[in-house]
């Protein structure tokens, strides 16, 4: 007992001090994934538009975070009503979420994840957005569209979060999110100049540098161990939660791999080694909402199913004319959709598989419902809005040059002497 | 004293807890390791088979990672007799190994080493092996093969283990046994087409790609920062020991970039910078088994030679016939057998050169004898049955045309308009 | 209260192994940084020498590292006269530091520091220094010049820690040091051949690989979520401090981008994205001083101005036909200065625009203009020692031809078959 005459410091300091470290490296962790989602969209477009899309992923960390800063922070975990709050800026206030980090750190690390979902949107609309047009946008969904969604689902006052919606690290509020707002975007934009032939049969355009894609791949996957875990806010108290989580992430990533390397082989007689970075990043999507509640093996047949569904819906995607030349909307948009709904299907106490009843379904189902077609209605409003104004589309001279030189002035590579 | 009425949560909660976040972010770092493989390879490869090696890691990463969920935890961490253990999945048994973090987030540490096994072999088997007969390797060295060298070495009843054996994070372990395998591969499949003239003289085939490779080499050097440090699995009575580890690591390292470029410019009149890459990563290697318990200067010594040994046996390797198209072997093999050996010399209390006998070396000298002869035995009869069966090698055609066109439907690149 | 009975470590040893796991993982991400400069650094020069850009990086980890281990960390942290100190390696006495983590673990950190400052260097040499000469200048640095200047700041008893000077993470000691003598290097050494035509007109020669540029910065801005906030050197008592930091690094780097942008769309028509990539580096620089003891507003307008300076130094460094491949004087140099005195402006307590009169904005300016003018002059005079003895630079047939197929005997890209 005589260690005790050596203690000098508070236990809440000391609680705050290791809360701080994890998560102020999960947050840096995940702010890296920015770096994943701009290399992975830059190897999956045209040569002549690499840098766009990068300087578009710049746009959603710049613009969108500063606006998050400037107002969304406050309208998302402000004194909510239910639906939204009134604040501005980091105040020192409690925001009643237990927090044990400062209220600057808790910024931060929320930061990544509204980021995150803006910068889905940035893959959907390559290859062919006006720059200015996809700025003001950005600015928008970083300072009401994403805040009022993460108001509902994780302000301790937030109308889902009080009736028990489970949307651990965001499949809805990120990635359903970000995943239908790509959706409306992909479809107020059009398809891009050649992608579909006069019959409407999709034509591939293939990405310019899949080894680049691959390193943006890697990166997301990498900071998805930041996103998952890092959503407990805290270690102390959580620590048997953090392996838990982790664990359910990566082997729902590894099975959404396998299933798409199966499935593309035994439809296509060749594994599909795009669609596997994707099927991968399917995985994660749909264990994202419930990394904290499922099992292992829920967390496999969650990647399972989710590496099929991408595929899947990739095709039909494609299929109806909507041109989404990274696939956001089928691994962000549908996984995420997926991913909460399975929440009340796989959740080891209350899912409906379990003998939890329908309850958690219910409440799932309608949180992402309504996220979804709030993010979609929303964002084809205003696209619409800006279309018919300022104009949201590149010339036709401009895409058929690229964005890069007409835009930006650049190439992304000169010759390789 | 004040401060302790604030006392209000356990201090085995408090230790948890700083452990997990310790474990937890190093795990993380070692698993974007796989990206480092991944891009190494990629750039030291052709261009028309670089997907196709992105593909394998992925294929250790998902296939692999789901075999030592299922079997391979068990056999290296369940109640063993000294040589293996039957337990399936992870428990919540004490594993003997005075865990402060959960069963599950050790197993995630642990997948990072064994993936990491695996995807040296992937190197070595480039530009030729068919995927499903890879596939197939990978499950069996992950559910079987590296488990049992786990076990021997890491599990608390292992027959190294109760011999003092010390390979902290595993120059034996993980790069021993995946470099032998990576040589047994290499000679069951033969060397690339065009490889050797027909005088048996080797023809450079340079990588495609070598900034792709740097990307790689920068990520793995990053991961090792975490693979030894790690290793202590907590840091609550291992704060000097980090700051050691992180140190000697460092050192070696950086002695072995020094002497190959040293080497290379006496003995070519020329810097080799891929070669010096690989003279980092063979540093990095030769220190991982005895980085705990090393003096900095031996640190320095033991990554000068590993930096020579490296070319000398890159060299050596490809006279024999040997094709090893990203240098695996003479990285991992050569220098994991080395770095093993250099406990047994320069340990500060045991070592021959500190006074300390021969007891250690004769352990470390067996150990990995026995590992190296084991990893190699196997990975040569199990990939000659599969030679004989279902076959192991592309076909000529596809070999010709590059693996990622023929079997993967795409190519890495297209136009850089 | 009965909780206390389970006491059984000392705090100290807890504060030590919580400060441990922070510092040590931030080193390891600082560490990554290096690979940060050498891929946006090997991205922004020609093909025919992005390896041997990447090569003189690894030069700066592997020299550098070494030369800072056995030189200049005692002559930087031993016990100082106030100018310099003159232990050698890593002693276990206490450094006055206050230091929770071990020395060992400091270095660890501090060698990050020291390898980041002559890495800035590497990018205003490009395309033309000879790699000896350059590995010469790289011991010299790291075991001297560097450590002297981190004498200055950071030892304890250095003549500027002891006025107050108040160089947080090192925009003087790092960048202002590292850029400075990058602009002595550049002057000495001269331009690249072309890169003036006959009437000393800046001719633009744009790098070859922006997407691989763009990997090297995003690994940068990441990596300063780990240089900032980790130069706390530990959690316990600074949880408040560490989100603080995050934030203002955040903001500042994003203002730095934004102002980029708005600037040369205005100024160009387009938006330079090559230049935006810089601009959010010269605002994560400019607020690595002061980012401590600034509000959020001030991190933002020192963002803003830091993205415009950039903007403008790029331009005016051109003119005056000091030829910088990357833009490092820039970045680094001018943004360095710039953010040192902005702490004297900005600071919450003692800045001029807070109140806090002239006296902390007079140290801030004495100690920028003493390292810049310091690092300037003994650059300058070592590298012309260097150009009349050994010559600093390739032969005019190597410059042609590439210093990567000249010196280092390989192309960064064979043919993309």
């Amino acid at each position: 007992m005589q260690d005790i005459t050596t203690v000098a410091i508070a236990q809440t300091e000391i609680i705050s001090a290791i809360d701080t470290v994890w998560v102020s490296i999960c947050a840096a962790i995940i702010f890296l994934m920015e770096g994943g989602f701009a290399l992975l969209e830059a190897g999956f477009v045209r040569a002549k538009n690499a840098m766009s899309i990068i300087a578009k992923v710049i746009i959603d960390i710049t613009f969108g975070g500063v606006a998050f800063y400037a107002v969304g922070f406050g309208i998302a975990y402000g004194a909510s009503n239910g639906w939204f709050a009134f604040d501005t800026g980091i105040t020192d206030a409690d925001l009643g979420l237990g927090l044990t980090v400062s209220n600057k750190l808790f910024w931060f690390i929320q930061l990544g994840f509204a980021i995150a979902a803006i910068s889905i949107v940035s893959g959907a609309v390559a290859e062919r957005m006006k720059v200015w047009a996809y700025a003001i946008f950005v600015i928008l969904f970083c300072a009401v569209l994403y805040p009022l969604v993460a108001n509902w689902v994780w302000n301790p006052n937030g109308w889902l979060a009080v009736k028990g919606f489970n949307d651990f690290a965001g499949s809805a509020a990120v990635h359903a999110m970000g995943g239908f707002a790509a959706l409306a975007a992909a479809i107020v934009l059009g398809a891009r100049i050649g992608k579909y032939d006069q019959n409407g049969k999709p034509v591939a355009i293939p990405g310019h540098n899949l080894p680049l894609a691959a390193v943006g791949g890697f990166i997301l996957w990498f900071g998805w161990f930041g996103f998952n875990p890092g959503s407990t806010l805290g270690a102390v108290g959580n620590w048997e939660l953090i392996g838990s989580v982790a664990t359910n992430t990566f082997l729902a990533s590894a099975a959404g791999g396998i299933s798409t390397i199966v499935y593309t082989y035994f439809k296509y007689g060749q594994i599909d080694v795009t669609m596997t970075i994707n099927g991968v990043l399917a995985g994660l999507v749909a264990v994202t909402a419930g990394c904290n509640v499922v099992e292992p093996g829920s967390a496999i047949i969650i990647g399972l199913i989710a590496g099929v569904l991408v595929d899947v819906a990739v095709i039909f995607i494609d299929k109806m004319q909507i041109d989404d030349p990274v696939g956001a909307i089928a691994v962000h948009g549908v996984n995420g959709f997926f991913g909460t709904i399975a929440v009340g299907l796989f959740a080891a106490e209350s899912g409906l598989f379990f003998g939890g009843g329908t309850d958690l379904l219910i409440t799932q189902a309608t949180g992402v419902f309504v996220i979804g077609i709030f993010s979609f209605a929303v964002t084809f409003i205003i696209l619409t809005i800006l279309k018919k104004t300022i104009g949201i589309r590149v010339d036709r001279s401009e895409e058929t040059a690229g964005i890069d030189a007409a835009s930006f002035g650049v190439e992304a590579y000169t010759t390789f002497e």
